[in-house]
Parts: structure tokens; sequence; C-alpha cells
């Protein structure tokens, strides 16, 4: 199975990156655009067999994946692997 | 509004950092891990009083935020900015 981990930075938290994309994009006409955040979509391909696994994946991603003072992250599982 | 552009390597490009991670996690005991893919999330707020807003998003994401050799993208609209 496959496992998307949506990590963003808490609101509270600069992104530079960000500003920088925004600025970019307000320079080249994109006026409409207010505000951009960037964050990470991690995608994990899983051996299912264990029947913890969704503890398990959710223990890694807090553990692992994320830095848990500055983001937040959210799990979707895609049984199907074709997508 | 609010406009998430999901943004991944195409399956063809070679991603050492997902390789890195995978590298990581396997040592740490997390053995169900079979490959890791690292992408991005750009969440875009936008005003949207331009009728071709849908248009330019996709525009902005083909040319600015993604390098369209090497990476592909969607696009999700959340109108309720709430979320």
């Amino acid at each position: 199975m496959k496992a998307r981990v949506y990590i963003r930075l808490k609101p509270a938290i600069l992104d530079p990156q960000g500003k920088a994309v925004l600025h970019s994009l307000q320079q080249l006409g994109y006026d409409e655009v207010k505000s951009v955040r960037i964050g990470k979509l991690i995608e994990l391909e899983i051996d299912n067999s264990d029947p913890d696994v969704m503890k398990r994946i959710q223990e890694l991603s807090h553990k692992i994946l994320t830095n848990p003072l500055m983001e937040t992250f959210d799990i979707k599982i895609d049984e199907d692997d074709a997508a």
C-alpha cells in the first residue's frame, strides 16, 4: 500500500522560501496570489502485512519525517497501488 | 480561496533525498517501508476575483512552481479558507 504524508509548517512559523516564491510570482504578474506556504509531500510504499501498520506510519511520521516543533502532518492511505 | 499544488518527481527521476530517508527508516527498524519519494506541497492563497483563476493557477504551476522536465503536479482547490 501507499501512504502519503503531507507536512506543513505550523501557521506561526515563518516561511522564507514561500515568501521568496510569492515575491517572484507577484513580480511576474500573478498579483492575485496573496500568500505562499511550502510544505512536503512524502510518499511511502509499505508492505502492509503488519496489523499495526497505521500506528507505525503515525509513529515514523511524528518521530522521523517531521519536526513536531515546527510542522504538522496528515496521512492519507491509498490501498490501491495504481494511484 | 486556497489552491494546493502537489508536486512529485516523475517516476523515472532518481530521488536521492528519498533514498536517504528510506535508508534511515530501515536502520531505525521500519523495515516495512519499501520506498520513499519526496515531493512538494505548495499552498497558495488566492484572490479569486479573476474568472480565469483556474487557468492562471495551472499556468503558474507549470511555468514557475514545477520543473516540467522532472516533475508533475496536481492542483486541488479549497473554496473554504478554513481548511
